[in-house]
């Protein structure tokens, strides 16, 4: 398991709904639970009550707004998206280590605009990570550890050419190296039960993936 | 529709199936079809044969080896993936217009590779796309004009920050700009029934997406 063994709040985005019951438990068990708008119906599905909805919330019936009235968090802002709303939520009510689950798997582009965005919640935050039915994703911007098993697949993700990092316990050793493209990093593995990522541009960030 | 109007060759890799009725008929009309290896199974499960089946053919039992024998091309390259064994057969055959389905939409790290993978495509064909149950992907590495329809959702994906384009025709006009993060040339807009995208800087590449 690669998640962060804390989390303050657990944001549910409206993408493909998790599978996996590892992540199902976390909705039901998370200290608090916050659905991107219309992710409400998947919880309610399963029997769960979000404690807060947020977003613009266009995607709720009247009846559904009725039966959540004291849980709404309307923000009508166009130019953000809800998971972005829903971390502003959080840390204005300073939940500062978040887990964000539900945000890939539809539409290509909320896929790679959401995976992006962790580096723009990283200085927010104490601590965030996103997982799905596959993986969970981890933005750094500085030298960092990560608990790992022998075999775990592992790729990473720099959003700058400019990034140069440098790792350890990987199997294919990276040595103060940048990537021009997304796949050029990817599909590496672990060699033990931790493996480290050495940043050497912190400025630029870069986003761990690790499979489940 | 955004997909290029003739392609040569149909390949479909082993991520998510395809479930839209236009992909899945383009699968039973193509003039070729080549699947990666572990997507055979699904071609067959809709009681379509492949004409190849192309990578390390570690996914075949044994009694579809026999019944594919005519078919298979074995390549057992560890440095490559089965998306880009299949585009180099393809290329070595002279099917230089080729169309992907099937390359996103499991494990967020094989949909990014493969995303990118598009631009290093690009050189070696006249013409390549990616279409899965959402959008459809086109790299390209020069001054591009595109059909559209009026409100289409327009994303485009710089693997650089260096890579600088102006638009036409879209709602958030771009002109002579950069992008830092994949989220910020997000979510644009088509006006018209078609719309252009002009690289400044096109040895960088651009990924454009545009949901169906």
């Amino acid at each position: 398991m690669n998640i962060t063994a804390t989390f303050d709040a657990l944001i549910l985005a409206d993408g493909l709904f998790p599978q996996r019951k590892q992540i199902q438990d976390l909705l039901h068990t998370a200290p608090v639970l916050v659905a991107c708008d219309g992710a409400t119906r998947h919880l309610l599905d399963i029997g769960k009550m979000p404690d807060w909805v947020v977003g613009d919330l266009d995607s709720l019936s009247d009846t559904l707004k009725t039966r959540l009235h004291d849980r709404l968090f309307h923000n009508p802002d166009q130019e953000t998206n809800d998971l972005t709303k829903a971390v502003q939520f959080c840390v204005a009510r300073g939940w500062r280590k978040l887990l964000i689950a539900g945000a890939t798997g539809l539409r290509e582009d909320h896929t790679l605009g959401n995976i992006s965005l962790l580096l723009e919640y990283l200085p927010l935050v104490q601590s965030v990570q996103m997982i799905s039915d596959f993986g969970v994703f981890t933005p750094i911007a500085q030298t960092s550890v990560f608990g790992s098993y022998v075999g775990q697949q592992i790729s990473l993700f720099a959003l700058s050419s400019q990034t140069r990092l440098s790792s350890q316990n990987l199997k294919y050793a990276i040595q103060n190296q940048g990537f021009r493209s997304w796949w050029q990093a990817t599909l590496n593995e672990a060699t033990a039960d931790t493996f480290s990522i050495e940043l050497h541009t912190p400025d630029a960030g870069l986003i761990v993936y690790q499979v489940w």
